[in-house]
């Protein structure tokens, strides 16, 4: 069996983890996530394109290349999580699995983050649990594609 | 006379339409839909450039060349139409006639898509048609000029 | 094949259009634009009923009466579009294709024109093109018409 | 003791129950319900006038008239339930029993038919519970008489 | 100069005025109210048409005929007030002095009464004076009438 | 019997009117209308006390004044009309009738001008008819008074 | 056939229906309607478990038991019917016929008993017809019970 | 170091994942969801106490037992998560790590679940990953406590 | 005369008064709170019925014990002040003085405290004095059945 | 240790408590009020300011004086709580205790009395007792400054 | 030419600014601010009335005098900045220009504060700057009349 | 002591001022616009960066890079104002003074121009006031870093 490909897609300011002073997103840096969940992927088989943009319709490209390219994406939309029906249009396009991830608990945060668009395209959602939650949202990544491996072979 | 230059602007994920498995917008490509429409455009007599794009910006960019380029304008906001002020201030500096189409009936979807910004600069509506209303759209651009040229033509 | 039959309803106060000194709704009068619709569809081979009232159960009554008697529906609701439920819910019986139709772009008037109760049932709009938007609207409907006969003979 | 006189009021688009193809309002006809609702009526020694419009004017003019004639009201106002107060201030002035009754449970269907202005002014409600709700409603309107009637017997 | 008329029309229910028990509106009856009007516009040397229907479409066929017969337009909406925008088309639509009148002030009822459509038309307001304010609504409006005749006279 | 006395209290800015440029107010002066209400009051036989304050203590101050001193009062809050809920309760402490004054159509203006907190004391409303209505009141308060003391003297 | 058997549960503060001076459920107290109840569902021939708890987590717990033990669920959720979205799940996950019933119409009292969690999930309403009703919701589920019978029997 | 004790809390229902026709809950049983916990605990060397109850007050009671006996709380509230305060200020006082877990992805299901209590409360949240959700909040659970021990034992 | 006895209810969570380091509820513990307000009930002459649960069904039973046992009741719903109506209807059946209490200002607080359900049946509120504010409750209490005791002996 | 100075402050219209015949707020006059409230500071041996404004601008006079003159301050804002930011600007530049006082229970009147500016800078609420909740209040307020005074007392 | 006069009004609490221990409104005293203000009108030429009230009808009595005395206002109209139209009604019958001042940046403060009445009549706002922001507002409305003495003259 | 360094952003169609008909932004053409600020700049002896993109993604990488380069930044958000908190999350992460600049008074015009996200990170605010509103902001921004500075040397 061919190796599972996940895309990992990152949105506006989240190359500023870890640089903002009142650490509303803990003290790692975002190169820093970026090796610690490349490392992760590594260990558990799968290649892993991971990427960052402060561009919404950047994002949406590479969640169109997503349709071709990868068996299962990730999401932290960032600020456009709550405002981008665009983004929601792209990620009901693709027909796998999608995990929605925060850095912090968009929950306990400002009224205005406490509504997401991505999650009415998402499977799940990983929230509040910092780098932690990347790593932990890729293992899941990889268990639901692995179970629906094993359905499909169950079925044959 | 010169002949009559329309833009026709397709926001994000218009791209995928006919891709789509629960087929929302339909079975036609969306090159198919431009081919149609360049067709469409010819027999009527007028020149068309029809382009699609999945960054806000762009688009901007686009109507504000359409200022001096375009005698008539339709745009197809997609996922943007709901949320974007900014295409809704390009348009309302484009002082032509304005079509806002859309392929599905969006007042018949999402409660979020009940509400198009688009509407506010646009002179006319047409939706639901799928890829026969971007005909029929073009159809009432060329009649609107036609129109307004003939009215001119009275006063004169 | 027998000749489509397509009924066309106005609601209340649109025999008053061309009347109004603030001009809303264009300098054509009703009976203008009725023969205008007349000679339209004569044009493209199909019988037109074309009707107009101020009572909205009379609406529901044509609307009733169409479900044995059309192949295809066209309705400018006016100001009943935004408030009635009853005719909502006889086009929601009708189970064949159905315009919404507007003479002006209710979407850039009073904001209690926003919304239209008639949307939630028809396949496609058209708005906010005065009487052009009257005759695309019976060149649409006579288009889906034909497009659902091709499919019905492309399956036979 | 003279023979109870029964109302029985039906809204917009009651007599195409059982047409629809989805089958919301059951498979049962408007003229089988009425048949059944007389046969009902007859069995339990009440007179019963049973009546449908589309016109919210003549649902009116009948209710008035029920004040001299009818000694209870039962009514599906059907799609004018939700927006008509001319209807709830009719019923208002009805200062008799009034049932409110609905084929489907209106309160699991779209949030616009969450609202009954009928309500306001009905001693009490059935909903859901199809054909045979309208005879579960003519046996409670005929209990609620008999009682009203023991009442005053028992007092005098 | 030619007898000024006025148009007075009375929506759904109005016609049961002083029949209910409860006295919402008065102990004066609809006929009383009727004649008392006639006898004070004839005081005041001007024609009255006064009407009444429980029937929106009725109503507006009246404003539409008001159009070319009466020079001033009095109207107490009832329950319609607060629904009806094909009956504020319909206002809309007459270019010369309304003035709503309400017999009881609906301010104090129950909050969906909060909200006339029919105040976006007219000129000016009635309200809460029960039959007295019929007759102080045609006094302002023979006012009204003498003084923009007065005021074109003046010009000339 | 004694002379009755009815108190004329107007709010904010009334007076101002007449040197708006805008002519919301229409164009005769304050003094002016003052003047029209004195010399109407006079010929209906009542004794008229018409103040203006800026300060919504004082006119609550004059509120209180008058549940001593007045048979009746009318009352154009003009701006506060809309947001002193303090003036509403001294009115609500007034236990006799109070007519409610506006110069203009306050519905047909900004959408925080229709809630008038005024209203929920009022006994009748008359709106939009620019001076006159401030006569017209006058008369209808003094027709009230009269009833009243009819319906008293009848009972008697 | 074996005999059909009915849950029939009550929510809180159900237990002092008839103690209550104003009177809002009857006169009648609860053993009473139990009384009523149990006397009626005998005459129809089935077995009924009636229940009242002013504990949530009770009224749960046996509606999961209904889902084993019982042909319909009956239930007047009072103050629970209101905010209760566990008592939902759990109604949801029981999928035999469910009655809804209410001894007082909800909805002509507070604005917070407008809305109930429990008609997501019921098939049928019945409403302001106090012990009456109790006994009517009875023979509905019998007569739903009995009709479902039937269509099966009519299949087989 | 002595053995991380972690309390995992289950509302009203979960006891019936599993069983439900409709799938919305996976097609695991909540016996087998506990057993694969367990599991997973003893594999990662944690106690974990795993509850489920249908009674708010009970899970109450839990969350302060925990105060005392637990390291982390792990909750899926289910239908209490939307509506309860009361567990909401228990889990406020609980100065320990929180995460908030749900089988479904509550923000694609109706709109009142769209909105969470526990949120408020909780450091993260795993949501719409079924029972593998269940299993990654633990793992979550467990490097929370360990990164915290470690944290210390650096500044020590 | 026999002693005055009165009940005094707590709701979710107040047996943690004091433990929370946030100190939202002051530092003194609930079991202190209960002793001072028995001595201060001993000094007062009355009997006091002290009690605290997490299960509103449990607070429910408490009132409705009350009805019986008590001439006055104080409550504190703690966190289903907000959202239970259960317990309002309760309240609403218990006919003698009800004063609500709360250790903080919850109007200071999130603004889902800002609502409470247990206002509507109480007569009167204090909160925000913390333990202190029990005591003054208790005096008001008290207070409040003497001053009735005394207007009754005054009538006699 | 001098004696403790208290400004007790009432808005708009309490000086007519007493004198309103639906008797909302009591039967006792404002004086009688007044004089209870001066005896009870008396008896705790503190100095009390009682003083009462229709004016919005004299009650912020009084609170600034209030700032260098006095140890507390209660407020019954009467129709000024619902509505003045600029109170409570004034109060939240207020450092010493501040309790807020009601005749009535704000939050069984009217909605538009059930939100308090006050209470936003309030330290705490004492509501529908009538005028024993004005002593309790004075009471309230001399416990807490006793206590602040032990408090620093104790710590030097 | 004759020297410029601009009147600079302060709301309620102005006065206080600076004495507030939290620091929300800085440190300089409001005599201080007041110095500073008038020092720089004389710098730039222009006649300074600068005043604080705390009442609203007094900074209503002051905008009317404006209207003769000033050529341009200035207003921080503090607390009545969001609840006073009866200052926004005088404000928009001041036909000159009007800048709107803030010490704090008022939208990131409480949402009460996120609304201005004052916005709807002032040309221009400077808001969050600080005693910096008092002064530019001077520079500001000099250049304003000047640019517009000049565009006058221009003209002429 | 270093030059200062300021980044002017400048966000959609902001490049077409002066060119739009209506003259909402009043006639001097952006490059003029920048010409004016250039200068200004430069006589206060503080380097300029002025920018403009009608790309969202292009401002937030903009702001980012002026985390590094400037010391104060000025931004108007045109369109993106009113809707992007992606823009927001990056004004959140400069920790240095930022200024919020309008060319019109954006509270006069829609309403969905009323609410601006990057006010929740601006230290001011500057609308209304057209070009002559980006000076001042210029000037206001070299005057905080002024102060700022002269605080730092006043400690030191």
């Amino acid at each position: 069996m061919t190796q599972r490909r996940i895309t990992f897609l990152n949105g506006p300011n989240a190359n500023l983890y870890g640089l903002d002073s009142k650490g509303t997103y803990g003290s790692e840096s975002f190169p820093q996530i970026e090796a610690r969940c490349r490392q992760h992927a590594e260990s558990l088989g799968v290649s892993l394109d991971f990427r960052q943009s402060n561009h919404e319709g950047e994002l949406i490209d590479w969640i169109q290349a997503a349709r071709l390219d990868a068996d299962g994406l990730l999401i932290n939309g960032a600020g456009l999580t709550y405002t981008s029906i665009a983004i929601l249009d792209a990620l009901l396009s693709f027909e796998k699995p999608i995990i929605e991830v925060h850095m912090s608990n968009i929950y306990k945060r400002e009224p205005f983050r406490h509504h997401s668009f991505i999650s009415k395209a998402a499977t799940g959602i990983v929230a509040g649990l910092g780098p932690l939650g990347y790593e932990l949202a890729i293992t899941a990544m990889v268990e639901l594609l692995a179970r629906a491996d094993k359905a499909k072979a169950d079925k044959a």
